[in-house]
């Protein structure tokens, strides 16, 4: 009789997005009139790069021919793939091996996949509140996990504990605080995971929104860091390849615990595991981190930074607390009179039919928070603060 | 300090596939003038159908204008692809619901990922010869292994046990042998699986290849599949989707395990795990599945079955033993003269500059036999032949 993996058991029944989408369906079911912007999305909403999509449709017609034609990739990645990463990661003053590189189809994928790795007698450190992928992963492996608290008090960074741990979760810019650590923060943490051996799984989706020069773009602009960390970037938010599923990960070679290097070990994964990323997405990938490529996409990120303005304008008006936004395309805010994360939710979805996203849905510690997101539209963006400003 | 997966030492050092190439780039060092011939090749070389290039062409063209621009899809699958998959079930006589497809990236994945949804407490049966991903990941995740031993004596077809199991791997039709389950033999498997409460990954990979019409497409052809079974499939050789990457996966609502649902664990695994396969490449797959796209797909399938009648010729001529090619695009042959599988390798290296695939590499139960692929062109198909007949 086949036996289940009963940690599955232990996961929550409702994801934090699934409720919003119901909640906002019955509502508009009820008001068929009504018109809700929507502020809750986790989307980029800007086309992609043409000179991007043009690498894709070049190849998928290269696929048409015998002559050009391809079958099997390198489950790791086309060099011309890891070349391009190579070149981007120089641009921030970090040295990578193509060894050290996997191509694949997005964060979320390796960062759970790279769980493999590692014994599910670990103890794992995430902060709190965070983008929920972490600990649904972390259950359904069966680790302990250990929260690190972030509050107004702490600037909603954490840092090391005073006891030691095995793995640890970190994202910066934070998703869904816009919390982005500074070199030396970050060097806390890279010394403290030399110190008693854990290593770090480094999240940087929304690098690319740093605005700030004090602030790392890869945990490997600090020193240590090649024997305690392994980094996860994705195209999703630098370009806007959501839907075209494409990131990297970068795990050094001096990154050995128990005598096995984790380099390798991750290379046995995917060679054994996956069979590689698509040669179009991969044809994609060159584009998109080429110099034309970067500066379609850095439009568009531009666009999106243009919609923090009346956000925060809005809430510094009011005196709301709030954080993020500048190295980030979230907004996260205090919920006015003391209201709960979903009270707010329901208070403005009913009254002025907009919706965002419950802080508590990232972590206990995010309850009475509530993240705004700045992918909509610029006029959309602008009536949602007008039709806030008429009721708060 | 972070303890990893112990179970990863256990996998073995050299890939099947890495000394093959190995063994030929010295060769071919060494004799620069050699023209060597390639019937090791596991992987398609004809271009894919223009059609299903042609969708995933138009697919990255929208998303490059902001009115037909997509963010994230469906982590499960878009209901395009599934309809696709839907319909080309019901050619083979088997519903599926949408709830009970999901679109990934092809088998390899899938296949090691859904091993997830089970406890390390399992023990597993895996065929021997066969595709060496599934003892390579039931070794890292430390599962208990049962080799089902495969012979002339059975045909290459493995019957049930006279013990209990909980998971089991088929093939049908195999890599390497071809051998390919009938009806009945395929529902004893089905009656002892039910029985023994165990659960079928059923891995229908070369299922197009298969000319009988005695022979089962699904395992959901099979009555009391539903309550047992999982079924593995994609593009890469129906269509030659090699390096586009696209598959899909069939957990049936009834499959019920220590009263859990693994569609519905395999759905939560899928959601937090994974965020979809992209958006072109489920319209190139839906375009594959169209009538037409299946038409272009047959022709290629149609020139490499017409490679199995010079290899078939030449070993009947000789009277060396050989299974296959009819229903599957491999000649699974006897090594002549008692050589071990390796022995031959290198004979057809050194004499004949012809390389193919040391049945051993598949379990040890492949030993003295040899894979020959009918993936390369007619001409060098045949020409490998005559070359082989002058030293046989």
């Amino acid at each position: 009789m086949a036996k289940i993996n009963s940690n599955y058991t232990n996961l929550q029944e409702n994801y934090l997005f699934v409720e919003i989408a119901k909640r906002t369906a019955a509502y508009q079911k009820a008001h068929p009139e009504a018109r809700v912007i929507k502020l809750g999305i986790g989307d980029v909403t800007r086309p992609i790069a043409a000179v991007a999509a043009d690498a894709m449709i070049a190849a998928n017609e290269e696929l048409k021919h015998a002559e050009t034609f391809r079958g099997y990739g390198p489950e790791l990645g086309y060099k011309f793939a890891k070349a391009a990463v190579q070149r981007y990661y120089a641009n921030y003053g970090v040295d990578v091996d193509f060894d050290e590189l996997t191509i694949g189809d997005g964060i979320g994928s390796d960062l759970a996949n790279i769980t493999d790795l590692f014994s599910s007698d670990n103890t794992v450190l995430i902060p709190d509140p965070v983008y929920p992928l972490y600990k649904a992963t972390s259950i359904m492996d069966g680790r302990r996990i250990c929260y690190l608290e972030c509050s107004i008090e702490n600037n909603f960074l954490p840092t090391p504990p005073d006891y030691p741990s095995d793995l640890i979760y970190l994202c910066s810019p934070n998703n869904p605080t816009g919390a982005t650590f500074d070199y030396a923060q970050l060097k806390a943490w890279v010394d403290y995971a030399n110190a008693c051996g854990a290593v770090i799984l480094y999240d940087s989706a929304y690098e690319r929104f740093i605005a700030d020069d004090d602030k790392p773009h890869s945990i490997f602009e600090i020193e240590g860091a090649r024997t305690c960390a392994i980094e996860f970037c994705s195209l999703s938010k630098t370009a806007g390849f959501t839907c075209v599923r494409s990131g990297y990960t970068f795990v050094p070679k001096e990154l050995v615990r128990e005598g096995v290097s984790l380099n390798r070990m991750w290379q046995q994964r995917q060679t054994t595991k996956y069979n590689g990323a698509p040669y179009a997405t991969q044809r994609g990938l060159e584009a998109a981190l080429s110099a034309e490529g970067l500066r379609q996409a850095d439009e568009n990120i531009a666009y999106y930074k243009r919609n923090v303005q009346p956000i925060t304008a809005f809430l510094e008006q009011k005196g709301i607390f709030y954080c993020g936004g500048h190295n980030s395309p979230y907004i996260w805010m205090r919920c006015p009179q003391a209201m709960t994360s979903w009270e707010f939710f329901d208070f403005l979805l009913n009254t002025v039919q907009v919706v965002g996203t419950p802080g508590v849905g990232f972590g206990a510690c995010g309850e009475h928070y509530f993240r705004l997101s700045t992918f909509n539209t610029y006029e959309a963006t602008q009536e949602a603060m007008e039709r806030l400003a008429n009721v708060l």
